[in-house]
């Protein structure tokens, strides 16, 4: 997808590119929107820091930039919690000095995309599969900062049509995912098992099965309904994080927008 | 521990058993309470039941009695639930025919020990390492019998100063015991994770660990404090058995006692 960039005036935070005011717009895909996101996140980065390290296409693009810094010399001393093992092996890769949870317990900043996001900053989490590891490093963080495209963005929660994922455990999945699905039955929820691409079950980092929660209309309360879930013996987690994101970076056709908590 | 055993006169609805008023008192042993208690639960059972299987040193006798009375032919057309491996390799061994909550996701009865139990049948399980096979099952019963011996009765859950056993998954799991430690600050809460007899983790049929809460005073309104340990990530269920027995059944110094949900 190719998009018109230029730099947009917003009632909110707008930030202003490298590009200057008069440049005629430039054309960016979805995935260069996504590191123009990612590289705006890793300005707030700081030497010393413990950093939460997403997961997924767009928080690629900042573990990139932040092994480029480190290789640089433009940062040091950076600790780095990874939220998979993709990550995690991403991050060896690019030379950054890893550490995890038990032994940090406070991360200073976290970067990491979402799959949704809605007006109140609560974000859909998880369509790549890391929600249950991506909630408890970004749970532990001071400043959390979301990096998505404009296509992220939502009026509530599942309204994208999308997954809205579930980790369970994959013993009686199904008669787990029978109840996720009636415990929504009035938003018109299907759940379904997520597969690979061999159509086998996708396994997460944690040895779990993925329910896909799709909805067609929004599910009410959010605490609640997080509540509900995770009240459901078998159920993990959910990819439903709210209240966490204290930044939100989204790049869209007009530019970037900061999007703080408030 | 050898104990007196003679009827008792409750408030309660108290059964007899076939021992006559005039018996002289009989001494039983801890273990022989829970085969009262087991074999007592066992008259609910009528052919042509669902029924789930409990794990733990009471529920075994039930299990035993189960495939007993369906070798005699007293009972038939049993379909037998598991709550762990362990019930299930017995079930097994006796010839009492299996099924999953899958196939079955209602059950008509299960039979199952419990590590304490409150005045309003509230219980703490998962001692024996099977909480969360244990809640989905007797979360699907339409009667859920729970049988213990007069030890296992509590003033309020964890009044024991046993283990109130919570399933978190190996990820950072010392990160998850310290958030559940600092929940129940308050009253006085130790967390540890349980080893087993090699010193190693213990390691769940669902391939998690068990964090174990040691408390010294209650913890408030039992479904808050349910919520707050499930909204913990990391966290995958709860020993707390809220509102999920119908019936329990004592065995005690002083005869049967058998409570209902009101």
């Amino acid at each position: 997808m190719a998009v018109a960039w230029s730099e947009k005036a917003s009632s909110m935070k707008a930030l202003s590119l490298s590009l200057s005011p008069t440049s005629p717009p430039v054309f960016l895909t979805q995935d260069e929107l996504k590191k123009v996101a990612a590289y705006k996140a890793v300005e707030f980065v700081e030497s010393g820091m413990v950093l939460g390290l997403g997961t997924g296409s767009t928080a690629k693009h900042a573990v990139d930039r932040i092994g480029e810094l480190l290789c640089q010399g433009k940062l040091n001393n950076i600790i780095g919690i990874p939220t998979s093992k993709k990550t995690q092996e991403q991050a060896i890769s690019l030379g950054i000095p890893l550490s995890d949870l038990d032994t940090h317990p406070t991360i200073d900043l976290a970067i990491d995309g979402a799959d949704e996001v809605d007006p109140q900053l609560n974000l859909v989490k998880g369509r790549g599969g890391s929600l249950l590891r991506e909630k408890m490093v970004e749970g532990a963080c001071k400043k959390f900062v979301c990096i998505v495209d404009e296509s992220k963005l939502v009026k509530y929660l599942g309204g994208s049509g999308l997954a809205l994922p579930i980790e369970v455990v994959p013993f009686c999945w199904k008669f787990t995912a029978d109840k996720l699905g009636n415990l929504f039955r009035d938003s018109g929820c299907v759940a379904r098992l997520r597969n690979d691409c061999k159509g086998d079950p996708f396994v997460t980092d944690n040895g779990n099965y993925i329910v896909d929660l799709f909805l067609k209309k929004d599910i009410g309360d959010l605490q609640v309904a997080g509540d509900a879930i995770l009240r459901i013996a078998g159920v993990v987690e959910h990819g439903m994080f709210l209240d966490m994101a204290t930044t939100v970076i989204v790049a869209g056709e007009l530019g970037i927008t900061i999007k703080n908590k408030p």
